[in-house]
């Protein structure tokens, strides 16, 4: 048995915990604040035989992966002509640190 | 030393707290939604010598087992008179997710 | 790779994650209550490599470390005169309870 501590960006939180729930994984969720990673950030607790470890692992890397996003970004260009140009920025988001550990004993009642 | 990980019904949290701190046992009290229970459940944390390891899930067990209870349920039995009956609907409370972990070093200071 | 899990009174938990951000180690932090330690606390988790443990002990002891301060309590001295007399009282603060557990296997993604 392996207990795998997730810490994700709270805009993935969600969508991981659903795709862990619909393949059948069980997630307790902490509320954390900053740390690993610059936005705000969720810990997840997943209890697992030592054999599913791996597909877990996949499904958090996929869901959370680090990418780029382009956003639109409504600060002025220039501020010495006051004139306001949105123009698009590209944005790192997602990421998580994942630790597994070992689990002496696990009890269900 | 070992490391009891419990979640546990936020309902029975309380008198689990209370039951371990009378026997002399700390407890640290993170807060927890959704995943292993249905309820909204806590997730305790419980540092102690290996050989008290087997009170303490005792504790827990007794304290947080699944058991039947009865409510009355207000809700219609039949939505087609319009008539409200209240009647017993019997629903599964407790139960509890417990991971024992060993720990390295544990330091008092 | 290990990870510490500390207790710290919530007073010291902005010292001391600032101090360890200073030296490049990451804390995720926990919204904890009660147990451990009298005041409200709070539960801090740092993945660090083997050989940088006692390092980052180091840092929590110090800036953790069980101090007296005195504080001018404002209650009265003597409640049968009903006169308030402001004198010092020495309380103890700080203190933390610290867990170093194995990491099976580390992801950072
Ligand atoms: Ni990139
Ligand atoms: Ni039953
Ligand atoms: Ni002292």
């Amino acid at each position: 048995m392996k207990l795998i501590i997730a810490i994700v960006n709270d805009e993935d939180a969600i969508d991981v915990i659903d795709l862990l729930n619909e393949k059948g994984y069980r997630v307790t969720k902490l509320a954390t604040t900053g740390g690993f990673l610059k936005s705000g950030n969720t810990t997840l607790m997943i209890g697992i035989e030592a054999d599913k470890v791996d597909t877990v692992l996949g499904i958090i890397e996929e869901t959370c992966k680090t990418r780029h996003q382009v956003v639109t970004n409504p600060s002025p260009l220039s501020t010495t002509t006051g004139v306001y140009v949105p123009y698009p920025v590209d944005i790192e988001v997602g990421g998580a640190t994942i630790f597994v550990l070992d689990v002496d004993n696990f009890i269900k009642i």
